[in-house]
Parts: structure tokens; C-alpha cells; sequence
């Protein structure tokens, strides 16, 4: 997707009512109006309606109405369409239509096409590709999922080093059309090294004649290797505010970039990953929900679910051991799950916070100790308000005794602080031994809670209770 | 911020020795070559560095440092430090210096820097302004914080449609330094409103007579209002691929920019702000975590807390209700931390999902049926595994009868199907009534799958148990 594509769309709202028109008039089969309705849209509006069109009134009018679209605006829409209905298209089209397509789409673009499509497919649209061509597409169709080469693509704009900057501007009007971005130029050594990058804004501000090696930067060039993680990568683009980032090999040989629109993507999908981390769910993040069969959604679930139950059972157990002493006063069950529910949430309170610091740099490993002190404070204070909240609910609500009101406050107390201290802890414990902190959230955070609570309040209540 | 700033910047791992080196050399008195070394960094790495020197070697240090940088450097060195560090430095430096800092910075990092300064200083810094340019700050400092007017910069080009392209390339030679980017023009007529944007690229591949008007985009010219979200400024960037966005007032006359640089912080803070009320966290996701005050952290915990185990006592108030069921078969107890544990995990993952889907824009209201029959399916066939698993462990590991198996097995499914719909629905029916569809998340959806499932639990227990 070109990287400066200027906006020229309708807003949220027209959309909405454009896309009932069109629809209207695809059902009034007034095609020509529809057509040209529709071209008033960008691209990626194009792409949504298709959908629409599929969702309302299925996949054969998309296809009808995907044919209509002009050669150079079906190829930008498709990019923008879901993987499903790239599928559904590619196999409701023609051979010589899917060439197109594949010919005419941008190189990254292309890569995304092939990577999501079955097997057999990307062979029917590799069949006509130039053999060296070939050869370049499967090395990209190679690099690991979210690596910085699965990332870049090869339309960037190189310069050598003794061109003027009038050659090299020369050179952008040329190619430029072509290139994903031209604002950034890229020069390269005999053997493709990269020596130095120059921005097109630098270049403008200077004579024609000055050296393109007198303004590029060739100093500690910051550039990615094509296995360095996409996380990584986005961290790059937010601590500098870059537009695009060189990719290189191991001989920091340029082989591409990767330019700032598809860093969003990024973004979002490292997100989610953590998100879904955090809730218990496995398995991956870029997959989206409407779209993931009833098996797959189990298989994300259960696992956790299970692994999680097993700590219950620790708990059960504690409970089944203390069983004699809730049977001598059956009133202390009615505050299990407040005390192990406040300590559950109070815990993932801590966790969240730590977790998010971590993902965001706010908090690094040394900052253990200034974490373990805060949380300490700050659990302590609120402990001592719930405990108070408790002991007026307990004796004044409920009737109980003050013994029983004593024994709730007290092991409200120690369970807040336990749990905020595990839940602020374990993201960076988990951290040190090289896991994704994401994992000791919520979820496993209560439920390690949930055993040490048990536990703290029986204790509590037989040495108070003298039960 | 410069938005192409070019990279030239040195890789994290050195970075850590370079600080090492540089702390080393102040604790030396080598200023002249700590100087030298530490001028070989990015403005970014330069800014890290000082926190860091003052976490280790404290303010006075930091100070002496930054005052030792060129006044060009220290300008943007400046902008990119913690808030904190700029309040401390502003406090620590001449009435001079500050104005040469305020003068020299570009216009939305300047407001940035007011917009978080105590107003005795602001007041301070604004004294020496002129009167024009301190209206024009003081409009810019009552745009709501997180508008679109907080983020914009008035650092823009602009052309007349009349100009040729080569007149328009003239004007970004003689401006473009000063300027947020250059790669994006903006059109206006005689009353500033705005009626086309163009891209240098776009005016790099023709002839250098073509006007303006004949190569800028004027039809739906996608652009926000100063009073826009920042959240969907965000969408509009992701959605677009943006580089840059226009922002105009009611009458379409633009009045700034914002550029793709400043989106990645919004893009963050949305998801910190997403994943705190998304763990029963109130008050504001730009703050943090280290710099927050203990009592803040406890006002951004406390009411949600409270708030939370209020539904805890409704639940106490049905196990007070069952306590001579629970007194006649007392082994029931042992399984209800299980129950509603595993219920909380399960509606926290279909919430979660349903979150993100909402956030991401994946799903939409109109698929509420669609995620019910999905949920509906999923859920029981965990319910099913999950409920198998307990009667096993019921019947073999703990020496219960069948029926108490069967009560086991029968709650959780029941539990599980309740606990997902809920959890999928809660943030759905959020959003229609206009509420932020994250504060139906994990702890909200535990505390009332905890009190639904202790009631299946108990009542199938009566009826199984005829207790």
C-alpha cells in the first residue's frame, strides 16, 4: 500500500448510507450507477462495501461487482479485503484475472496475498511468474511468521553515494510511482551494503549539485535484521517516530524496508496477543473472531481452563482438611468468596498494571524493588479500609460477633497484601526467566489468590475463633 | 517532532554501555569527552541518558549535563523527557535558557510542555511571548486533552490552488525545515478553508507547470474537527495508512495538522487505558505507574474494589440462605472455590474477546446473534469436558458419591454456558447503551458468574441431594 496515499473518503456515517444505496441498486440491477457510486470511494471503502455485499446478499454479487471495478482498482481493493474473501474471490475468477492481480499488487502486498492462501492456489498463481521472480517470492514466503522479513518489502528507492541530489530527485521521478515510499532513499556500496540514509526533505533544502554522501546519515544507521522479532520492529518506529526502517542481512546487506502503515497492524496485533495472554486464551492473536470455527475457539480455551481448575483442586482440598471447623461454624463459608474474590481482583489489579509497564518500557527489571514498595503501601491502606467496610458489614449486617468480625478484617488485610503482591511480582519474575509477563495475569493470579486466601482465613479463624 | 526524522541512533544493547561509560566520566570530570560521546546519540537515546543520569548520580547532575548540550540539541532532548525531568529542569535553569527552549521548540512539542507545567511557571515562560502568539497558545492549551486539537501542530505547508508545481516545491525549499512534514500539502482559498490536499510525491512525478488544483485531491477530503476523539483520529490513521491528517474547525478552515509520529502514544495509551478498566482500574492511563503517588494508585483501585464486593455480599447472602444444606453435606463446600473460579476464567475469555473485537472494529453490533450461537456452541462442549473432569475427580480422587458427581458436573456446564453468555453479552449491551465496552471485563464478569454459580450450585444440589 503506498505509503502517502492521501485521503480522499467519505465519513464513518455516509459510508453507511452509501453502502445501502449501493446495495439498492445492485438489487435494481442498475449496475452503471452503481458503478460509479462506488468509484467516488477510496480503496479501502471499496473493500468494506464488497463485504457488505457479501454479508447481505452473497459471495457471487461480490464477485460480479469486484469484476466491474477498473483493472488498477481491483488490485489496491483486493489488498485491503479479508483473507476469506480473497480466498472466495481468487477461486470465483479466471486464471488471467488472478495473473493481474498478482502482477499488478505491491510486492509486500503480493507476499500477504500468497502467505494466507492454500497451497495449491499459490501454485496455480506462480505457474506464470519468471523463474528468478519465483525464486525471491518463495524466499520471502519462507521468513518466520512475525519477523521483521515477513514485514518489508522490496520497493524502496536506493541511491549511490556520488550521485548529486538533482540525479537522485531525478531518480524518485522516475521510480517513485512504483516504490512504497520516496521520502526516504536508501545508499548502498558495490556489494549492496547499506552506508547511509537520506530523507527527501534533506535533500530538498540543499543545492542541486551538493553530493547525496554530503547529506545522508551514515552514522550508527539504525536498521532491523530480517529475523528480528515485529515486536522489536514497532518498538524501532515508536521510540524514533520513524516513516520507515531498513531491513538487512547478516552482512548489513539492504534486502528491504519496512514502511510505518504496516507497523499499525503490528501494533495492534501485539496488543491483542496480550489481551488474550491475559485472559487465559492461547494460540494466535491475528485471527479474527467471527472468522475462528467453534473447535478452534475450544482448543484457545481449555487448556488454560484446566491447567486453572488444577489449582482449585489445592484449594478444595485445604477446604475438605479445615472441613470439621466450618462445620462448628458453618457462618464462615458466606465470606469465601467475597475475601477470595477481593483478593482475585485486587491482585489482577497489580498484575494489569505491572504487565502494561512492562509491555510499554514505564517499568524495567531494575524498578523490582521501588514496585515491591509501592505495592506494599498501597495494599496495606486498602486493606485497612475493606477491613473496615467488613467488620461493619460482618457485626452490624449479618449479626455475627465481633470474633468472627476480627477474623474477616484481619484476614483481609493479609490476603489484599498477598495478592498484590504475587499479582505486581510474578509479570517480573515471569520476565527474568524469559517469559511473556502476560501470562501472570488475572486469571492465574486469582487462582493462585483464591488457594492462599483459603488458607490464610481458615488459619486466621482457628487460632481466633479457637476452633 | 520532526516527523522523517532519519534514524541514527546506536542499538539498545550498546546504549546500556554507553550509559555505563558516560556515568563513568562525569564520576571522572571528563566532561569535554562525556560531551563528545554522548553528542554521537539521537536526541531520543540523549534524553534516556539523562533520566538515567539522574536516577544514579541525582538532578544536579542531569542539569549540569543538559546545560553542557548545544542549545539546538538541548531543545529536543528536552521534548522527549519525562515530564517529571522537564518540570525539575525548567526549575533548576535560567529564565533565559527556559525561554530559548520554549522559543525553539516546535509548536505542539512547546504545548506539550506547557499543558503539563504547573501555571506559576507557565506564566513564568509566557511573560517574554508576544501577545499574538500567547492568544494563539493560550487557544490551543483549552482544547480538551485528549482532542483532536490537543494533538495538532500548526506546523504545516500550505498552497494556493493557483500555484505550479514548481512554485509549490520552491515554498517547501524555503519552509520545509520549519515545518511538522513536508510531504503532505494543504490547499486553501482566500478564507482558510480547506479545499484540497497533495503529496510531494505526487507533484514529483509531473511537469513542472502542472498547477496545484490540476494534481491535488479535492473530493471527500478526509479530515477531523479540533473537538474529535483522539481515539478516532487513531482509527482514521489505521485505517488510512496516514501520514499526516488534517484538522479543521466548524467552518472547514484548517487550523493544524496532526502527523503519523504523535498517533503512536494515542494508539498506546488507548490500549493501557482499554486494559486498565479492563482490570477494575479508574483514573487516567498517561500517568505512570513509577511516578504515580501511593494515594493516587489507591483512588485509581479503591471505589471499583468496594463496588465489586458489594455483589460478594448478595452471594454471601445466598450461601447465608443455604447454610443448613451446606451444614448437612459439608463436602459441597470443598468445590465452590472450583466452580466459581472456573466460571470467572470462562467469562473473562469470552469477554475479553468480545472487547478487542469491539476495540479492533472486527465486531460490530449487528453481529451480537452471531457471537451468542458461537459462545452458545463453545460453551458447551467445555462445559462438557470440563464437567467429565470433575466427576472423575469428584467420584475418584476425593471418595464422594455419584450424586454429589453429578451435582458437581451438572453445576459446571450449567456455570460455564452462563458465564460465557454473560461474559460475551455484558460488553455488547455496554456499547449500545453508550458505555466503554471494557469495564465489562474479568472482574466485573467473576463477581457475577460467583454469584449466579453459588446459586445453580446450591439449588441442583437441593433438588440432586433432596437435601
Amino acid at each position: 500500500m503506498e505509503n502517502e496515499r492521501v485521503p480522499e473518503v467519505v465519513e464513518k456515517l455516509d459510508l453507511d448510507e452509501l453502502k445501502d444505496e449501493i446495495v439498492e441498486l445492485i438489487d435494481g440491477k442498475k449496475y452503471g450507477l452503481m458503478r460509479s457510486k462506488l468509484l467516488e470511494l477510496n480503496e479501502v471503502d471499496i473493500a468494506e462495501t464488497l463485504e457488505e455485499i457479501n454479508d447481505r446478499m452473497g459471495l457471487e454479487k461480490e464477485i460480479l461487482v469486484f469484476r466491474m471495478l477498473p483493472k488498477d482498482v481491483s488490485v489496491d481493493v483486493f489488498a485491503y479485503l479479508p483473507e476469506d474473501d480473497q480466498i472466495d474471490i481468487i477461486n470465483g475468477i479466471t486464471q488471467s484475472e488472478i495473473n493481474q492481480i498478482v502482477q499488478e499488487s505491491a510486492f509486500d502486498d503480493m507476499i500477504d496475498i500468497l502467505e494466507e492462501l492454500p497451497a495449491n492456489l499459490v501454485d496455480r498463481i506462480l505457474m506464470n511468474t519468471p523463474k528468478e521472480e519465483r525464486k525471491l517470492i518463495n524466499t520471502f514466503l519462507n521468513y518466520p511468521e512475525n519477523s521483521a522479513g515477513s514485514l518489508m518489502t522490496i520497493d524502496y528507492i536506493s541511491f549511490r553515494e556520488n550521485m548529486t541530489v538533482d540525479e537522485a530527485i531525478q531518480h524518485i521521478r522516475e521510480v517513485g510511482l512504483d516504490s512504497e515510499t520516496v521520502y526516504t532513499g536508501y545508499v548502498m556500496d558495490d556489494s549492496r551494503h547499506l552506508i547511509g540514509v537520506v530523507s527527501l526533505r534533506s535533500m530538498l533544502v540543499v543545492d542541486g549539485q551538493t553530493l547525496v554522501s554530503e547529506v545522508m546519515h551514515d552514522e550508527n544507521i539504525l536498521s532491523v535484521t530480517v529475523k528480528t522479532d515485529q515486536e522489536d520492529v514497532s518498538k524501532e518506529f515508536k521510540r524514533y517516530g520513524l516513516l520507515a526502517l531498513p531491513v538487512v542481512d547478516n552482512e548489513n546487506r539492504l534486502v528491504g524496508i519496512i514502511t510505518v502503515d504496516d507497523i499499525f497492524d503490528v501494533i495492534d496485533d501485539e496488543a491483542t496477543e496480550d489481551f488474550q495472554r491475559m485472559a487465559a486464551l492461547s494460540g494466535r492473536a491475528d485471527e479474527e473472531y467471527l472468522d475462528k470455527s467453534v473447535f478452534s475457539h475450544i482448543m484457545s480455551r481449555l487448556p488454560w481452563l484446566i491447567a486453572l481448575m488444577c489449582s482449585y483442586i489445592v484449594t478444595g482440598g485445604i477446604i475438605t482438611r479445615f472441613q470439621d471447623m466450618l462445620s462448628a461454624m458453618i457462618c464462615l463459608v458466606t465470606y469465601m468468596p467475597m475475601l477470595s474474590g477481593t483478593g482475585g481482583n485486587s491482585g489482577s489489579q497489580s498484575s494489569t498494571l505491572i504487565i502494561r509497564g512492562l509491555a510499554t518500557e514505564e517499568i524495567e527489571l531494575k524498578d523490582a524493588a521501588k514496585v515491591l514498595w509501592k505495592e506494599l503501601r498501597v495494599s496495606f491502606c486498602i486493606g485497612i479500609v475493606l477491613s473496615i467496610l467488613n467488620m461493619v458489614r460482618v457485626m452490624l449486617l449479618d449479626g455475627n460477633g465481633f470474633m468472627v468480625g476480627l477474623t474477616v478484617s484481619l484476614s483481609m488485610i493479609v490476603i489484599i497484601i498477598v495478592a498484590k503482591l504475587t499479582g505486581s511480582m510474578l509479570p517480573i519474575l515471569a520476565k527474568v526467566i524469559g517469559l511473556d509477563p502476560a501470562i501472570m495475569a488475572g486469571p492465574l493470579v486469582s487462582s493462585l489468590t483464591d488457594l492462599v486466601s483459603t488458607l490464610i482465613y481458615f488459619v486466621l479463624a482457628t487460632q481466633i475463633l479457637q476452633l
